[in-house]
């Protein structure tokens, strides 16, 4: 299958320059000239569109959109415990795949290509991912106090039957463990995660400083911050994605730099449970490798990466009293390559020749990007995410001209609906 | 002309119940009851739409659109004194229409119905709203040493002149004067300014306490702080709207606490710019009127209410630490009901028999805000303004299903392209 997408801007091209892009299966072929053998079975008139690379979106809970917007403006202990956790272990695994659903209709709708998953209903991940055509990294989400536990040791074998599924069913997910948090998994359990993580060459996926709390009573339990706990049990020895790192020490900037650790922002979750801002700036100058992520749409509550890049760059320029900190390009490149990285898929997160075609599509009529001076930052400071027309995962169109092509929207909107009216 | 919105759902009223909105003329004649000797000219199926009052944009520079994404990631001097004034200097009357057009086509579409200009091309902007029937308070921009400056004199001149054009072309807009700054504007300028206004009976609209330096330079200069500095010339005398008051010392609260003086808040600008964030939670507290407003798309870069509400809870609520500040439900209040009052006009700003028919249908159909639990909640942490799908503006539908029924969306961006070429 050949695509040619004629006459699209690309954004590391200057901003008056177009340019034609080949995708032959799944790969980016060629870029400005014709492939040797190249036949178009599909050529795109994108003469008025900019192409970018989808969106990675690298901390989420999918299946938690199905609690978008019922319980907010509450405090986080009181979200978590009294609102959240009770419903989600009431649901069944088809509403969770309801709720898997709706939140991967609404990521594609705004750019997302790839999301990182904590979840606890992996299977439904999974099926929702192979029936979209969404490209994850789903982590089992893991509680316990150790090795032994026995939840524990079920969702750990349930994680890796997942990971058989996932293969015979060809959905186009990877698979890590999700250890849930320092304050919901015991020593053993961790330590026992970071050594099967090693041996089975999984990675782990941690919610880690993400409160005052967090950060006190770690202090006080173990005599060290939560950055330094987790690097003394091994977890920060292989692949790592620490969601949130909002309260971190001066030490913990050193513990956090290495090539392999990847600290998911999210800025939207920080500011609305009121837990602050990640010291985003800093983590970048001191060589920290920095990923974004919505978290999940019960406490964003949207999964829209435009919507969070603005948040990120801008709560960083009020923050640090730096107009320059955190520039569009910079934000641009968290979201997208950094995300690769964090993943381990340098093959995504940038459109360049030999690179896997995932990307999505600006529609640049809008009168909210104009004039077009510098489409960096009109994506990143004036974009909405509703500018999107068209998204490629794989190779394969999965929004055409604002249509989704693999996602029945009106059926899980009902679906969705129908769950909910039991919460109301 | 009679309006019938039929099974609409209104944000007073419990999530799960629909009512019918009669619209006689420009306005709100009934809900819920048909009234009598009421002949519907067009029904509208609202059966998957929630209408909310349009917003009230307190604060912006229409014409900057031009601007947009001109000057990103530099300091506020740099962008001010160096990119953005420059440009403003060279514009041309016609340029400015294009640039007034532009703004208004990207409101409308986010759903504002109301704006409040400080304009350095305000004829335009009165022929703008004329042709396309949104509704504004344009304040005429001053700069200027005292009440004999030439320059200053001219464009006081010119303000009057543009209230008889406004009246003689039947535009939908109201006036004021828009003293720039206490940095740009001298003591006896600021002293005739109040003085006017009062005498015609007309509003004033100022940039306050916007950074740092203008708080130190003022209690350098005058040894008080700028809303002290401004209360010793009469200004907080009279209705008067101040743009951003980021730096207030502990006497400030008090001093603003007044019924005719409204701060605008502008979260997007102070952030971008890295003023930092206004203590707008403590201002409510101590009894303050507080109206949101977007700034120009030369600092924000977007004239969106709906990512400017977002923007202004989650802010406070990271800067409190405290979950529960500036709720969805406050937040809606600021950007519409309490915007009505800042400018005058108790018609606006609600949904209720009697009033002014401005108001918005919001598109329920999209995966982003569901489930509906919340509306109110949906509206201010979900929307991203695209949902917007219905304008109306004074009885008359400025927007239908997404298409704008009095700007020629081609057109402005045609024009505005080839006014940006110049300045790339």
């Amino acid at each position: 299958m050949g695509i040619m997408l004629k006459k699209v801007h690309l954004l590391q091209s200057p901003e008056e320059e177009r340019t034609d892009v080949y995708i032959n299966g799944n790969r980016i072929s060629a870029i400005g000239r014709e492939p040797r053998g190249f036949s178009a079975d599909e050529t795109i008139d994108c003469s008025g569109k900019t192409a970018m690379p989808g969106f990675i979106n690298c901390h989420t809970h999918a299946y938690m959109s199905l609690m978008r917007n019922y319980a907010d403006d509450v405090p986080f202990a009181t979200w978590l415990f009294d609102r959240i956790l009770p419903i989600e272990d009431s649901l069944s695994l088809e509403e969770a795949y309801w709720g898997n659903l709706l939140s991967i209709a609404e990521m594609i709708r705004s750019g997302t290509t790839t999301f990182v998953d904590m979840q606890m209903f992996p299977r439904m991940a999974v099926k929702a991912c192979a029936d979209t055509g969404m490209r994850a990294l789903i982590t089992r989400g893991l509680v316990g106090s150790d090795r032994n536990d026995e939840g524990a040791k079920t969702r750990i074998a349930q994680a890796f039957d997942e990971m058989d599924y996932g293969k015979d069913i060809g959905a186009p997910v990877s698979f890590g463990l999700g250890p849930h948090a320092i304050y919901t998994c015991g020593e053993d359990l961790l330590r026992y995660v970071a050594e099967l993580a090693h041996d089975k060459n999984l990675p782990v996926h941690l919610h880690l400083a993400e409160t005052q709390k967090e950060f006190d009573d770690c202090m006080n339990e173990h005599g060290m911050s939560p950055a330094a706990y987790v690097d003394s049990l091994g977890l920060l020895d292989g692949e790592i994605l620490l969601a949130h790192c909002v309260y971190l020490d001066d030490n913990d900037f050193s513990i956090l730099a290495r090539p392999h650790v990847h600290v998911v922002t999210n800025p939207a979750s920080n500011m609305k449970l009121a837990n602050g801002f990640a010291p985003v700036t800093r983590m970048l100058r001191e060589g920290i490798h920095v990923a974004l992520g919505t978290d999940s749409a019960a406490s964003n509550n949207a999964l829209n990466m435009f919507t969070e890049m603005r948040l990120l760059s801008m709560s960083q320029k009020g923050v640090t009293r730096d107009a320059l900190a955190l520039t569009a390009e910079e934000t641009l490149r968290i979201a997208t390559e950094n995300g690769a990285a964090a993943i381990g898929r340098e093959d995504l997160g940038s459109i360049e020749v030999g690179r896997t075609a995932d990307l999505i599509l600006i529609d640049e009529d809008c009168p909210s990007l104009r004039p077009l001076y510098n489409r960096k930052a009109s994506l990143v400071y004036s974009a909405s995410g509703s500018e999107v027309s068209d998204v490629m995962i794989d190779g394969k169109w999965v929004m055409r001209e604002r249509h989704l092509k693999t996602i029945d929207e009106e059926r899980v909107i009902y679906e969705t609906e129908k769950i909910a009216a039991k919460y109301r």
